[in-house]
């Protein structure tokens, strides 16, 4: 219910609390933008063929829509739906005129206010990961998801700066009964953190339970919510060209209450799309264009994401890949196709790698310096992404986050001009000279370059003296200091108690089933 | 002496024996061009700003020469030359014309000339490690360099095709007597591999007794030598704005002989710079120029390059950063400078960690990425560099091939044409169909992406049950196997006497001194 009578203070009110742990490095909270022209990595004309192919798609071969609901409200717009279904075919202006409504920009909102973000435009954004069945740490493991990693993964999420939004569960807690799993765990999600909310599109009752929760927690009216984007879900096609029953369900239940739909094609080359990049990435484009024309009929000005998810698996076994030169040539061609239609996009930070080690490094910056490169707008699965999505790592979360510092600090002009030059303090040293106690050094030092994270300068001796630790060990002892020292962000006591009466009385009522 | 007369068999004939060990994924050696414009970081206005302060800072602060011989070509040639020296000022328009005589392109000949590299445009070249005083792998650990780990990671280089240049000894073998250290070494390389040669300007005859062992393994006469590139040193400025007496001496000898001048300032914000990275990088922009212009004076038309080596200390304990986002901008302002001047660039990869861990690995990623972005046409330290340089890593080696082979292969432009978008595949598959067994999957899959030298790609368990070895152990694993499997590439027999012969005679000569 709306509560605009009651006093905001407490829910809007104030700093966030500084999430640093006093001796280590990060950058501040905010909100991230590169100043830097985005990377084109094919020609004009070749994206204007990727367009028309996935036009041609969307004509000649159709896109599958299972939910009947669905499928009229296409045929009552033009499009061509077979008799009995499921197959509907696009007429290409159609498609064209009807995604113009798409928001090139918009503001997603957080309880509080300060963690609110801006999506579109050069804005850089970053998630953490979402949806792995198990999580791992060093000293424990790898294990089934349950509920305690669950919290404690929010915890850390929420003690990192540059971890923004949560965005999926940042592992499955399968110690929760499915149907009232959401309901548990959208609820931990608003209580430990203070960012935007995220539902899975699991069937029509659980996108409305979380969309109830949200505006409880943001605590605006349902009129004010549907004009406030303030939770996201991931709508998956089910590659190739089909979008299936509970999928659809969030695509109308998101649009009719102007929730972020991001939709994400997983379109791995070789298995669920064809082999060539060109022609994954046209379908992938042909599956996201179906699902946008679908939102945007729903409710002109829904709002949308283009999520690109295509990599490839390795043909000798089958196994997925991640953070290949494919990948990152896929993250940029889907930047300048999002560019293109004027949609907010969203890419991965991805790994294959089975531990926090130097492949899930070197397959993570496969990714980041692409999306940073092609401003992308929803960097998901930013932090803490492993084993293909199979796993969520507490130390690959601080090995991440450090990462994700160093690009964002890589958005920072370079001030260009003639204090900076220096020339006067290049004159007062003089040939020979050095720089350590001049004028000019004093005055900027302290602020002058990247402090980091994890990453240890020290000299080999001392490094050694310290037990020769390697970063994964280093970033365990981080992550562990910061849950240590996590403390929870202030919620108004009767949005709390408005929250935790929803979700008892959902609970009590069953849950969710989830074809509901 | 030339070799012109006898016969050329062996030494130029016959493909470069295949390097790779049968099981290991390796890209085909060859010249690697990114077919990508290069990334602007800064505005061309930016860029003048900092190339009028370098000019500024030569014509008002001027460098130190501190070689007489060098200050008298400068005085004949119109610089301002102090009395008793060491400083000299530069007019801004008498810079500017002489280094036009630059060339802006030129091929690096090695023995085998497949193994031959072209400097400029958009050729990206690779080097491997040079120069660390310290060998380190996982079995071992850290040691004084020595002769038998030289060679073995020049046997290492070898085998890697990503490899392409020895820049520097590989580590800095100790247990040879310095004053034959330059015979020994550059006699190995020589033999042991068959790319272009690298002498240190540490006096004037070492660089001749590498010049000419140059010209006796390229079998040519020392006119032919002249006008082919076929060795290279690094001159570094002592900065700030110093130049020292065997590094002139080398510019000298270099330039008359026609041999590749790598001019580096190493300029570390904040000790031998100004603590701002304009004003850092405005420095080393004067000293390179400085250096050019010498280097035209004494023969206009020798080859230089331009390197780039601004990085910048942790203010709070004076250890040197690598790998930082100060360093990814500074490389990119570098590339740009350099190509303002049409000259070759170079640059490196380069980290601070103490162990071939993430750190190493994200650190070298936040070089690789900005080196291939701006074309830098040797990317030296590319394979090898550990500890800010101290260390020779064995491991770090394959992690960085597997790096480098991955931007190598982001360079192939994805085919965007009918067949490639793969229309009918997608028909003849269908919505909620699989690829696998296409056509159109069946023509491709065996070439279709990049397959991996470090990366496992196998499911949890398996990787598991094969040892749940991180990315580091696996290296260990790959470089005994490629050493294992090296076998010396053919040289000319005649050709080996001479070689053999000159540097017999010349330790039985008693070498060369430092300042000789």
């Amino acid at each position: 219910m709306p509560r605009s009578g009651e006093p905001k203070r407490g829910i809007r009110s104030g700093q966030r609390k500084a999430r640093q742990s006093a001796p280590l490095n990060q950058i501040p909270r905010g909100q991230y933008r590169s100043p830097y022209a985005p990377f084109k990595i094919i020609s004009d004309d070749e994206l204007d063929a990727i367009h028309t192919a996935s036009l041609t798609i969307l004509q000649e071969i159709g896109v599958n829509f299972l939910l009947p609901e669905a499928r009229e409200i296409l045929r009552q717009a033009g499009a061509d739906v077979e008799n009995d279904g499921p197959r509907v075919r696009f007429d290409p202006a159609m498609v064209e005129e009807t995604i113009k409504t798409i928001p090139p920009v918009f503001k997603f909102h957080a309880r509080n206010p300060e963690c609110s973000l801006i999506f579109g435009e050069n804005y850089i954004n970053i998630a953490a990961v979402g949806s792995p069945p198990h999580a791992t740490d060093l000293d424990c493991g790898r294990r089934t998801g349950n509920f305690a990693d669950f919290k404690d993964l929010l915890r850390l999420s929420q003690q990192l700066n540059v971890s923004q939004i949560i965005c999926g569960h940042p592992v499955e807690p399968v110690d929760l009964p499915v149907n009232i799993r959401h309901l548990e765990a959208i609820r931990a999600v608003a209580i430990l953190g203070d960012g935007p909310l995220f539902g899975y599109s699991l069937g029509r009752q659980r996108i409305l339970d979380v969309i109830e929760m949200t505006r409880i927690v943001r605590a605006v009216s349902p009129e004010e919510l549907v004009q406030q984007p303030s939770m996201m879900s991931i709508i998956h096609a089910n590659s190739p060209l089909q979008y299936d029953i509970p999928m659809l369900k969030g695509v109308i239940e998101l649009a009719l209450h102007g929730q972020v739909i991001c939709f994400t094609p997983f379109t791995l080359a070789g298995a669920m799309a064809p082999v060539s990049l060109a022609g994954a990435i046209a379908q992938q484009n042909a599956e996201a264009l179906a699902g946008f024309t679908l939102s945007q009929l729903v409710r002109p000005g829904a709002p949308v994401i283009y999520g690109g998810f295509t990599s490839n698996v390795d043909m000798k076994t089958g196994a997925p890949a991640f953070g290949t030169p494919e990948y990152a040539k896929a993250v940029l061609i889907g930047g300048q196709l999002a560019r293109r239609y004027k949609v907010p996009y969203r890419s991965s930070n991805v790994n294959a790698s089975n531990a926090p080690d130097e492949q899930s490094v070197y397959e993570s910056m496969m990714s980041l310096w692409p999306c940073f490169l092609t401003h992308c707008h929803l960097i998901k699965h930013g932090l803490g992404w492993l084993e293909g999505g199979l796993s969520a790592s507490f130390e690959k979360m601080i090995l991440d986050a450090e990462m994700l510092q160093m690009m964002v600090q890589f958005l920072e002009p370079v001030p260009i001009n003639e204090a900076e030059l220096g020339i006067e303090a290049i004159n007062e040293v003089g040939p020979g000279g050095h720089f350590f106690g001049s004028a000019h050094t004093m005055e900027r030092y302290e602020n002058a370059f990247y402090q980091p994270l994890v990453s240890d300068w020290q000299n080999f001796e001392n490094w050694q003296d310290s037990g020769s630790q390697t970063a994964a060990v280093r970033a365990n002892g981080i992550y562990k200091q910061l849950l240590a020292d996590y403390e929870e962000p202030p919620m108004d006591a009767a949005v709390r108690a408005e929250l935790d009466d929803f979700v008892d009385r959902r609970i009590a009522a069953g849950g969710a089933d989830q074809d509901a």
